[in-house]
């Protein structure tokens, strides 16, 4: 007795799940542990990455480090300009590739220049890599794809591990670039003198757990599902964060401009009252990450202003939080980690938002409309 | 016979004009010429301004600026941004004020602050300044309201000459921060030698020309107003630019916001094809800043890919153009000048389309919902 197996190569390589975008939402603790095995060393209280250590002067010496990206590289670059200047204490620049490279930015030999893409084709990155060599800048790549151009392209590099990315809208490519980024912040701080060894080890300790924290993260699946389910017919959304967590906003919003065509906004939490507040009535979902850790308070009197404006809304929380479930419509809870982390937790039930609320409206989620995955045209 | 006056103080106040807002877009030519006299000596090829001469050194010999500013005043930070990389090729950063005080910038005594509030006490703006100072910065205000908190609490600066501002959607100060910043960054371009004299008497004389320049560009309000007609009712809007107008871009999206309640959001062009080209359909109306000087062909192709979207084009261009208007629905004409100054005069057409369309939906322009003039809370 046979049974024949119906699927298609395309249902294999998406492995049970719906969509490409669900499955690599799924993928991150394994693709962030990828990208960390054999660098993060904790018992030996040790970050390997030869791409780094061949070129340590190059780093301990810079004015400063300009990050170069588009898209959601471009907020990882964010996220990472933060952790730099926690970890490391070297002033960090982030600019859009296509902006930096149709200036004449002020770059010379004393800066050391990192270019993230994860296909590593993007064409605007790339030309912006060309002019900063030119000026004579220290290039360092952070891609995912092997042998891609801008891994030749660059001085050193080191790659994210994520696998390969299918769906447009990117998701372990975002987390496995911070998670990359962070290992250099702390390489970089235990060069310079700027972390203790204690603390360096904190860091490993905690970066090591964290693919378990987002496997606990992924659990809130089903209650972000149902919280899409209202709000799928809204219009607008705007998403609010500050520190580390104001690119996560970005990346929030981005993730649902992309996929579900709901015109949604990112803007640092503080910033609204400059503007974006008169966008607020009963009508205007806002997304608010507003774990403990990170201007705790700050953010719940933001959350007061949205409120008492009759706003919706949706906060994501450390566990345990009582005080923002007392004034959200919704909560979703991530488990507890060092601020600099935060990220790599908060960004999940976002990515899960977009994917349920594209879905709910039928949105065509790994290949939407207008999108490439990879950006290889001016 | 005796004809009695029907006007109450507040109509004399707006001097005939319907609103606030209207009176202070109008009077940016000589809000403009205010800033500048006195300070710019074009016939003696000289940019006097005490507030730098008495600190010139710690200008000359920063490592770098940062900008620290909030809402509209960041807009003309970024536009400074660009405009004191070129003119004075010195590296700047702009903060958001709200950010800036709650991490840990890394800011010594090399390092030059450069601090922008229309009212001057902007709260968050206020509490970056003492942090700068704490960490041994130097710190220049450009504030316009004469000794306001941030005026008292910087080291020296500079005030714009805008004259008591009333609406509560920032315009004329918008302008004259980019005036009293650009003859900065002459002053600092000179002094370090990145200017010639002819160089630098040319941007004199072209920055004297532009009152006359914003006079004419005002001429399109009865255009602005007929485009504005057309669009009242959409629900999102886009704003493009690139380089130096890509602030404006940002600014012109946050007009909108702010007395319109339309949910519009700025980008700088090149990133659309990330992320937010997925928005465009025909009901999306794109506002793109189009002006021969600035990667003009660039922005062509970004225009060609959303007609090809079905987008609507609202464009604003250099008078004469022909290229864009063979692909754009509407296109605004403005005078030509050199790029770095066609901020001051693009930005005038945006601040009368959201002027219009908030009339026209019956908006309280001079005090929309939610919205304070000056931020002095945190």
């Amino acid at each position: 007795y046979i049974q024949e197996l119906q699927l298609n190569l395309e249902q294999i390589e998406k492995g049970g799940y719906e969509h490409f975008m669900l499955k690599e939402i799924y993928e991150q603790p394994n693709a962030i542990k990828d990208t960390y095995r054999g660098r993060l060393q904790s018992r030996d209280n040790f970050v390997k990455m030869s791409g780094i250590e061949d070129n340590l002067r190059k780093f301990t010496n810079a004015n400063r480090i300009i990050i170069v990206a588009c898209g959601t590289s471009w907020h990882a670059g964010l996220v990472a300009e933060y952790i730099f200047e926690t970890i490391a204490t070297v002033p960090v620049e982030v600019e859009y590739a296509s902006e930096f490279r149709y200036r004449n930015p002020i770059i010379n030999s004393q800066d050391v220049v990192i270019a993230i893409s994860q296909s590593g084709e993007t064409a605007d990155t790339l030309a912006a890599i060309k002019l900063a060599k030119e000026k004579g800048a220290f290039v360092f790549g952070v891609c995912n794809v092997v042998g891609s151009s801008i891994a030749r392209e660059t001085h050193a590099g080191a790659y994210t591990h994520a696998g390969p990315e299918i769906g447009v809208a990117s998701t372990k490519a975002f987390t496995t670039q911070i998670t990359v980024l962070t290992l250099l912040a702390l390489k970089l701080g235990k060069a310079n003198g700027t972390l203790s060894n204690s603390e360096f080890n904190k860091y490993l300790l905690e970066l090591e757990s964290i693919p378990e924290k987002v496997e606990k993260t992924l659990l809130t699946d089903e209650h972000v599902k149902y919280i899409a389910s209202i709000f799928k017919d809204a219009a607008n959304f705007l998403y609010l964060g500050r520190g580390y967590n104001f690119p996560v906003a970005l990346e929030g919003a981005l993730k649902l401009k992309e996929i579900s065509y709901i015109h949604a906004e990112g803007y640092p939490a503080a910033e609204m009252k400059h503007g974006p507040i008169a966008l607020i009535d009963e009508q205007m979902p806002v997304v608010v990450i507003a774990t403990k850790k990170g201007h705790y308070e700050k953010i719940i009197s933001n959350i007061q202003e949205i409120k008492s404006r009759k706003g919706k809304i949706i906060a994501v929380v450390t566990q345990g939080d009582t005080q923002v479930k007392k004034l959200a419509d919704h909560t979703i809870e991530v488990p507890e980690t060092i601020e600099p982390l935060t990220p790599l937790l908060t960004t999940i039930p976002l990515q899960l938002l977009s994917y349920h609320i594209a879905v709910m409206r039928g949105c065509n989620v790994d290949q939407p409309r207008n999108l490439a995955k990879s950006v290889t045209v001016e």
